[in-house]
């Protein structure tokens, strides 16, 4: 199938979302933590979450205001923290349910059925479901003036996972801690490891890393 | 296993990078083509690519200029036209090895073994083992200053995929064209569908969309 610019400008709205929401490939899931000044919570499902950068840990996501994902941005720009939740094959459903338009005084995890978990000296919630949990301070807002979105830059100071997941080079093997994938807007996935890759340098072939 | 701001910062750079690249998900995974004013073309990988909307059309990536994508950058910036083509388990080592710091005047297609495809009046080329191949026009360039990245927005003009993988709706199954994710530095992994969900209504339960 070839598609140019008017013939993706003459789909139909919702045709047009699914299809250049697939195109862009396989994207991080997970469920973003978050609570207002007066306490609180809400927890929304992001598909935008991007790595930035490891020294410092910066951790990149981009944020819809028109759509569910408003109440997330307003309390972290509220508070200043925020959470990231990977999602599990055993709860997927409950974490897509998040992205339905609750009233703002409805908390997800609540209507969801999803269990708060705090942390010591921590000002937002994680999601108890989950085995890999970040915590974030929030560090930059960049407006993306091209069509109205919102870069949110995010520094992490907390990371929790499963200690046998923890490779010996540092890497942290998601498919063993059961993190899940997604595509478009509702289609998620696992995953099965082809391999890992050894270093490439211009002399080498490629090769596997074990 | 728990890790503080202060315990990340301890860690052994490498050590440091391959925990905080795997941490944030699995990712999308392509080979970007560009080509400079002389005609030098370049191929390189990119695990940073993000939906950023569908009306217009714009896709989103992060570039490192210290990085062997630095070339990437000086070709987009100079002509203004790239590609983004899905990886497939067939060519993955040969999509890898594209990360490795060639010289300027070496083409990554060549080094590593894949074939340069143009389309009549895009400038910039496509790979031609990639069966998902996007064609985009640079828009804007979103300067990173926290930690040096640098954003690249760019407007889809052309869009070529199976025909067999578009869904009714509009989605494009990615797992039936073959494209894979990635995780941390140098992981690759195939996908498996869970399910597709309906759109999530605050009164309606999760379901399955087929």
């Amino acid at each position: 199938m070839e598609l140019n610019r008017q013939d993706i400008e003459n789909l139909e709205q919702r045709y047009r979302a699914a299809l250049i929401n697939s195109i862009t490939g396989f994207k991080s899931v997970s469920l973003i933590g978050t609570v207002n000044a007066q306490g609180d919570t809400n927890l929304a499902i992001f598909s935008s979450v991007v790595h930035l950068g490891a020294h410092p840990p910066l951790i990149g996501m981009v944020v819809r205001p028109d759509s569910a994902e408003r109440h997330t941005l307003e309390n972290i720009l509220d508070t200043g923290y925020y959470t990231i939740n990977h999602i599990r094959r055993d709860f997927y459903m409950k974490a897509h349910q998040t992205s339905a338009r609750y009233p703002r005084n409805t908390s997800e995890f609540q209507a969801c059925g999803l269990t708060e978990l705090w942390e010591e000296g921590f000002m937002a919630p994680f999601v108890a479901e989950s085995t890999v949990r970040i915590g974030l301070q929030f560090r930059e807002k960049i407006d993306f003036h091209i069509n109205g979105t919102i870069f949110i830059i995010g520094e992490i100071l907390h990371l929790h996972f499963p200690i046998e997941c923890w490779e010996k080079d540092g890497f942290v093997n998601l498919e063993k801690a059961g993190s899940i994938t997604c595509s478009g807007l509702d289609s998620y996935h696992t995953t099965q490891k082809i391999g890992r890759l050894l270093y490439a340098k211009p002399n080498l072939p490629p090769g596997l890393k074990d």
